[in-house]
């Protein structure tokens, strides 16, 4: 489906030769003052073009709103809006057209729809993300003015190059001692805590470690000049959410966000807090102990949750880790089947990127904020409709939320 | 929210300490030969009191068919299902109250809805998985006799100890060579292509490497002995799923897998196909070459996507990963503190799984079954529609779906 | 689809042959004081053998909460409930079952699922209306408790048996002259403005004009002494909704409840406000201009509307009429045809309703309880969000909603 | 909300003074044929300007089609299309601003979004309705197609103008007796069976009926002349339908299509089959008694179900009629009251429709494509899955489906 979500609805359309992609916001709250570079940014960021490291296409991608604002605020009616394909003409013909582009969508998608557009894999395309950023951008938006909500995505690995520290190694190989076992560094930590888009964006690959940030370059370049590509993470912190969000049972604040995430083109894997690593950690290091904190609120000492206990957000920095594989268009010949079975060799033209995850770091932020701006909406409409009740007197206290402060 | 799916759509209810737990199962597909047998074969593999692994509770967990059903054939109408809970009393007051379990629900269930269940958690029990158990073993017999799909979960690692192979390691500390990378071994590709669910439970942990298993178990024993708990993974493998499932963009079927299987309780990462380990291998390597099969359809020679390609199921083996984390309910004192901030010692009576995996082995076959029950029909809805008009012919003939084969 | 509902979600199972009738609520806010009486009271008024009106089955319908609810307290998790069948024997196979019955879903049934319940209409007997009733008593507690709305349905006709001035004539015959026309008379304001339940109650036919009751009655009884039966008519009226309900475009706040009330078995025709007769109205006569009220908010003077406008309540009562067609199962014989079309003649046997309109009152207030809470909830998350931006100030002031009294 | 539908989805944006409207309609089958000139048809018969019955604007509202479609060919992924706003400047400030138009959505907009557009009833503008009028375009291609499926829709009433014999009168005053009651005439029968799109726009009223066409064009005239405004009703036909749609028990039929039509502006009524007038007729009279049909299938002698029975379409002519209410702007001075309460008079600017029913005529066949579309998806999807099972055998005979002919 190109819809997502319940009360804050994004339904996205587009693939790369037609007319334009974009989307249908429903749901926005009203009031909210929104000008088109508050989504202009983040569009900018997600766009090719950027450094050598990228696809060499140069589009603008300017938004154009349709619909739901005036004077600069939302009325709480559908925005709509739109990119122009700069290019839209059907792909041409070509000898390269009879076979499926190994690991790509081509293939799939004819056997979903019996069809597919000339560009191949359709809706696979990159340039659906479009519609996605921004409206990402409009949940930003609001998350900030209204929450102080901060969403920061960064690079934190390609291929084998990894941030330091994003998690910790074993501390040796004896499988059965886990005694030395942290999921989650201090370094790490400190960096969730403080890192800025200000900092991402200092270096093109978005890695906040300058000499990480280095290393990966020189991966894609490699990558690049062996007409192959690279894979990588990104690993993504939200700052400020109050406790409370995610709709058990199946709409768990991880699983909304996993299947966000999910969601955007050559994602394979997802973790939230200390994710696979954590799984080999015993609970009696792993368990998140309660403190009081500075403002009387309780808190955890650890974070290894993430910022998520049984599905739903306890107020802690929730973090989370995206793996995007290699892109599957490379430029060597390949040795594989054309649709008709025939064996033979398939050389991808064009140009592409050798890595996407500098460029999906902004998508991975507006999902983000997509899944936060739902679960939001309907954890206030619960909120709002119990606090209209008479309180409870009958029950024990111990099952009734009281300040939990003196 | 408590309802999973579009056309075959799953509602479940229930907490631990309340009368009985269940679901509703709405769009079955009418004619299908269902015995409680079915569902009762897949709830005993999920009830506590399976083995010395787990908690000593033994209860029966009985399915009581509600509707939907005559003579043994459903009718298309809602499905409704129910267990009794036999211990319903709620949860005596104690001391132990006065604390949130560290990195379990209670806090953030109180937080979210003002209150909570005396049994802390609500619906984060372990019970409430039963609805889903019984729907998925619905969807199961459904996807067995219509298509011959198969849906196997198999316990891959407890702790460190992990099943040999399940994804190889890189074959050097040098960051920058992946020559030798493999991201799946010759030997789990065969574990993957006949592992049975007979294989599975010749051994209480729920893992088919023997010898592993037997490591598994003293792993646990461990734990257990420690008043600690574990975690760990599972690996699920589906076969024999046709190509064209999955509902991009945002309904992907990895997308929507990895949002059933995140909802589970305990779990806290997911990965595909190659998953992370994925991320790091170059395209040129981790791309799936196409070949023409002895049925002269289309398949892949590897397949490092893990069954799915563009968000769209490829006709190959869908197999795919999902981390637990260790339980939070441990015997051993832990420093935390109350609801009100004051800090103190808590140690959590009664008696816990000290390993959640085997016990969740069905839990995640029930969730893959539901998805790709869903998504089949959404599927098949499309087709039928697309095979009613005339035929396309305005188009290239590289867009349509052609025979493959001479 | 048996799931009514975005936020407040009801889902319903069960048909009159098979173990229980129930539902689960999902949604429903936290912290509601709720006892079973509180749903056993509108069961009580749906159930059957309440007169000799209606068919002497005298089922006890004692509705069994299953979860959700504890100490009297709802959750916020979903409620499980259900009213055990009596008697749930397959219908036995019998010479009339060879006919499908005339205007009744057996054949639709058939035809749709290929296969149908031994009882004949699957879910389409009255009783799977259960469901509904108690998850509507649920609603109602809620919305009286914190907004003080009173939902009120009443028999407004029986055949040609109407109350009088529910909706005034036509003055003349003079198509072309409209002068006169007046869509609902003083008599049926006040009755609108002050009817009760007790009212509604103190005569079986549930109509609370004592002199139309007893003409209704005698209808009633003439149609089954000729073993036939009879349609009516139910009007319903709610007061103190909030202005604001109703989420245009689709979900306007009347076609919500139009979708609402259709779904009710039996029924074919539902208007709110002036409904048909209001559109023979002249718009000079028709609007309902604006008056500031007592309390300092704008009211309208007249309210043809019916408490709605541009799909979105205005704070003025809420009232609409249902229409429900005559019971199909008829006890004289009727010439139709068998499945294969053979000629034949029908008559059913056991005892039914004659006339399904007193029975369906409490039916009404149910889903319009339902409808109300789940437009409630939905615009609690919007109006919860707007609360939490800065101020709008750069739009000219007629664009803002300011205190509207002095 | 403004999407609608849960496979075939048509999600809808724009106001009257914002760039564009439009729609992104996703689930269309691929494969379909589809030419902007089967959108446009439709968008000229509800466009302004199109007789001096109706307002003078003349906006041509050319269909743009942004995406999903390939060589005149739709591609199975989102189609995207948009209507530009010839004047998109916002409304300039006026003293009548200060007035909340009587029965229009002005007070409402504002009550529900804290904000309102400057035009004042936001998404309750008629140019929202070019979203779903080109949605309904594509699924009436579709229907055509596939199934042969005939939209017909008229109008059947101005003011008290009545087409002859759309509903039969009551034989006599005395309500006790309903010998002589026919809900549908046989000339009413006659029409409903033969009109075609032809018929209706021979005369710019939408009247099939040439005098009586005649009569509501006086009507109208004498509407516009006094600055004032009436109502009618729109009566639509849908023959070929497949039996079997409709989702019980929520989203049965007639349920869903009512939805459909009361959220198209201005409407305050629907009934299908004999509707209102139906509830007045006994069983004996109202049943619709089975017969064979010439193609071996079974048919009803009479269609007061209007083809519909039990929630579920049985294969009859489907036919229904909607209340259109007086348009709320009229040009005449209004006694009321400004938003802070003070009285005054209001007179509308500008140049409006004295009646809306000729242009709705298009969008109630939308609509009711629509829905049908949404409805043959999902019990596609069922039947194919309902087709791959092995055959039942357990059943007594009546339960199952049979071949009903010899």
């Amino acid at each position: 489906m190109s819809t997502f979500g319940h009360i804050f609805r994004v339904t996205t359309y587009g693939e790369s030769h037609c007319a334009s992609v974009g989307a249908i916001i429903d749901g926005c709250p009203p009031g909210l003052n929104l000008e088109p570079s508050d989504i202009q940014v983040q569009l900018n960021r997600r766009r090719p073009g950027q450094s050598n490291l990228t696809t060499p296409r140069n589009e603008k991608d300017l938004v154009h709103l349709q619909s739901g604002i005036e004077y600069g605020v939302t009325l709480g009616t559908p925005i709509s809006l739109l990119v122009k394909n700069e290019d839209q003409r059907p792909h041409d013909y070509s000898e390269t057209d009879l076979y499926p582009r190994p690991s790509h969508a081509d293939y799939t998608y004819l056997e979903k729809y019996g069809i597919k557009a000339s560009s191949g894999g359709g809706r696979s395309s990159a340039r659906e993300t479009i519609g996605r950023v921004a409206a990402g951008a409009i949940a930003e938006k609001y998350l900030k003015l209204a929450y102080g909500i901060e969403v920061v995505a960064f690079v934190s690995s390609v291929g084998k190059i990894h941030l330091p520290s994003t998690v910790a190694s074993p501390s040796s190989s004896d499988a059965d001692n886990d005694d030395a076992q942290d999921a989650v560094s201090e370094e790490f930590k400190h960096l969730l805590a403080t890192v800025t888009r200000e900092q991402v964006d200092s270096h093109p690959i978005r890695c906040p470690h300058p000499e990480t940030a280095e290393r990966m370059t020189q991966r894609i370049v490699r990558a690049k000049d062996a007409m192959d590509s690279i894979g990588g993470t990104i690993t993504c912190v939200i700052r400020n959410v109050p406790p409370g969000l995610g709709e058990p049972v199946f709409d768990k604040f991880e699983a909304t966000l996993g299947h966000a995430m999910l969601s955007i083109p050559a994602t394979k894997a997802f973790e939230i807090g200390s994710g696979f690593k954590g799984t080999e950690v015993p609970g009696s290091k792993h368990n998140d102990p309660f403190v009081k904190r500075e403002d009387g609120r309780l808190g955890t000492k650890s974070n290894w949750s993430g910022g998520v206990q049984g599905g739903i957000t306890n107020g802690e920095d929730i973090y989370f880790r995206i793996g995007f594989k290699s892109p599957a268009t490379i430029s060597q010949a390949q040795e594989t089947a054309q649709y008709d079975g025939t064996p033979g060799s398939l050389a991808a033209r064009g140009r592409h990127d050798p890595c996407v995850v500098p460029r999906a770091v902004p998508i991975v932020e507006a999902m983000a904020c997509i899944v936060i701006m739902d679960q939001l909406l309907i954890q206030n409409a619960r909120k709002t409709a119990a606090s209209l009740l008479p309180p409870v007197t009958t029950l024990p206290s111990t099952m009734v939320l009281r300040k939990k402060t003196a």
